[in-house]
């Protein structure tokens, strides 16, 4: 008995050493590929400087899915899919301005996702300064027709960046509804960065149906502080001009290439990041990063002729910015066909050097997968925690119940400087950090492939 | 008995909770203040902008010590020592020139630093291709009167980009020596980089004494791709231009601020970064953000005022690039006066995001140290490693034998993007970047004041 409790747990432990070892140079391998002859970066720079800024119904996003079908079947894709979905299709209309009355100071300004402006016309009113909606709640009072200006300050004292964002965005997402509740006929929103130049941060807001629906910009944080001085010291007006509108909705396409499993076909495996980005910047961090990686996965697996075991679908997911449609309509597809969805990974928190996963799955899952972060930690993600995923993959799980979810984590501190404003751009990327990014997250699409969840 | 030891695991136990506790709040203290109210920034703004490139010798080497002094004594220094310590003074000379003879393509090249030039006169020759030191010697022969182009990739494929660097450096410093043994008149060396850009990075080289000291530049990557490429296809002559020359050598200085410490003032704990820098950058990475961070940690020390148990030295050392003799200087004094060095930080790999320290001391200190990682880790410094320190501290180790060294491990992949080249400027420093690594060096001397080596 002894002898067969040795033999079992030396042969166990020759499988384990043998299949870390064959891991770790599969994942050398990967790697290597990846920043010897990489293409992300290159596909990042057509991208970003020949297409440009791709919001959902707008030409950019037409270029953008016929690009991202082309550059699928070029990295080796079984199949694309182009899975059409009905988007939004807002427009900005026109430049967004801001300037006070007395003394004709011009604000840097841009007007929030999905807000309705009121073009030539503009808005003249006086400026009402709140620091955060209890502030609002207690001059409830003095709003009526005024313009309110949300000072909220974007903490910097939290390490984890988007622990600020979480807290500010809601100015941006329910502060025009809520000011327009007590009457006022405009408002200016405190850009969510702590970034130290002026450039205005824009990004989606979400209008109550029953109340007026009051044009919305973000403000610079130099021109914030400005503004907020000013108003401490006395009184001051300013004229807000916005044209943004709702066009009739259009049709985008999550952009679906596919290898198809070897051995179990029926699982899926997802990984992918949006195609959408804001107009008043390239989307380079966000979520161009997340799209390149994307397709460098399917690249390096062809180029090192791995063959997967299950189905994995790279996907550029349609409308993430203002809508959520291409998300929602992958999750609605999967559950009509009843497709098994095992696993799906989103990069979209910029092209930064990796430093975490973050995991949505059961304990029994996630011990099973904290087992790899030897593997992986190398590379740059050397912390695997629990909690985690992307808004393009959370109507999956939603609606399947099973499928794991988990989140690439980089870096995080440049990345408010740039998110949603004019400044994210191709030039901000690094190429090694993006690189880096796809290597993390082929290591753990690989990983999940051969050993299942 | 059994009641004894309960009580004695209960007080334990309770002290440890408590004793965590209490710095973790000392810590996140350490971490707003710094967050909200930071100097470094700014300093470093003034450092780069107001003062620039600053090589050991130049006159910016004396207004950086200038300010250095001025700053400590502004952040709260018990006292400031302007160290005095012999530095060479090696200038450019005049602007580093390359050009091919035929077709007249100007090549983007920067002399070495201690190179010598030969001015006007230049050096017109056929270049020869070596990809290694190998290839040399493979064809020595061949490299008489020639010039001598190193073209040794930066290897991609590591992650941490020092490794590269380390394999990589050596071409700039024993190449122009290596190729001068066989009657080489001038060398080309690819720039120690994977940058996508066509900057060259300088750095010093070392000249064997018995052998002619020729002329040496680094060039681009973009130039140094072009010029391979060519060499491959057939013959190809250059000319150099270089004005490289030492003059008298110069007195510098170390700048010390000293907070004293309140119960063992004879146990001294350093922290520091180099103030020199090359001179065809601002030094803004390299090192002036060590610098602002050290000067930062005095500051944030008397702000949320912290007595030191320890005397803490913050130390800007005179001179690494080109002869480490600042750092000498320091362990030379403390050695001569038999002082008691428990312990020395640097901050010389970049003012990027915090990830890792590395430790030079005892097993028996490493657990000790290892042990307050959990208090560090959310802050940034997530991974505690051995071996580590710096260049400006190794000296005291070698000089006292005990005492124990880290360095700070920023995140390295953007490093040698700028690293002496033109482009270490203040606008390629993120101002939190830089602020978290402060606070990680500010927890660290915190607890090693706190509790020892």
């Amino acid at each position: 008995m002894k002898k067969i409790v040795f033999i079992t747990t030396a042969l166990l432990f020759f499988l384990t050493v043998f299949g870390q070892t064959e891991d770790s140079l599969m994942i050398k391998k990967l790697s290597d590929e990846i920043l010897l002859n990489g293409k992300a970066y290159g596909n990042l720079h057509h991208l970003t400087k020949k297409i440009g800024g791709r919001l959902a119904g707008s030409p950019q996003m037409t270029m953008a899915e016929q690009w991202g079908e082309k550059v699928m079947k070029e990295s080796g894709a079984d199949k694309v899919i182009m899975q059409p979905c009905i988007v939004p299709h807002w427009v900005r209309g026109g430049e967004d301005k801001a300037r006070t009355i007395n003394g004709n100071r011009k604000l840097d300004v841009v007007a929030l996702g999905n807000s309705i402006g009121n073009g030539k016309k503009g808005v003249k009113a006086e400026v009402l300064l709140v620091n955060s909606f209890d502030e609002l709640e207690k001059k409830k009072d003095e709003v009526k027709d005024k313009i309110v200006f949300y000072n909220y300050r974007f903490n910097p004292t939290y390490i984890q960046t988007f622990r600020a964002y979480g807290e500010a965005s809601q100015y941006r997402g329910s502060g025009p509804s809520r000011a327009a509740k007590y009457g006022a006929k405009a408002v200016i929103i405190r850009s969510m960065s702590h970034s130290t130049d002026n450039n205005p941060h824009t990004g989606a807001t979400r209008y109550v149906d029953t109340l007026p629906k009051i044009p919305a910009v973000a403000i610079g944080l130099r021109d914030a502080d400005w503004l907020s001085e000013e108003l401490q010291k006395g009184k001051l007006s300013v004229e807000i001009i916005t044209n943004g509108q709702f066009l009739d909705s259009a049709t985008g396409h999550n952009v679906i290439g596919e290898l198809t499993g070897s051995e179990f076909p029926n699982e899926i495996i997802t990984v992918g990041g949006h195609l959408d980005s804001w107009d008043n910047c390239e989307g380079a961090h966000d979520d161009g990063a997340g799209c390149v990686q994307t397709m460098e996965i399917l690249r390096v697996f062809k180029a090192v002729g791995y063959k997967p075991k299950r189905t994995i679908r790279f996907v550029l997911f349609a409308n993430e910015e203002n809508g959520l449609r291409g998300g929602n309509k992958y999750a609605e597809e999967a559950k009509a066909k009843n497709e098994k969805h095992i696993f799906a990974l989103e990069s979209d928190a910029g092209g930064f050097t990796p430093r975490a996963f973050g995991f949505t799955m059961t304990d029994e899952q996630f011990q099973k997968v904290i087992q790899w972060k030897p593997l992986i930690a190398p590379y740059g993600c050397s912390e695997f925690n629990r909690g985690g995923g992307g808004a393009d993959i959370g109507p999956l799980r939603r609606a399947l119940g099973t499928t794991a979810l988990a989140g690439l984590s980089p870096d995080s501190q440049r990345y408010f400087d740039i998110h949603h404003a004019r400044n994210d751009v191709f030039e901000n990327v690094n190429k090694r950090e993006l690189e880096l990014g796809a290597v993390n997250m082929a290591a753990l699409i690989y990983l999940i492939d051969k050993y299942g969840l």
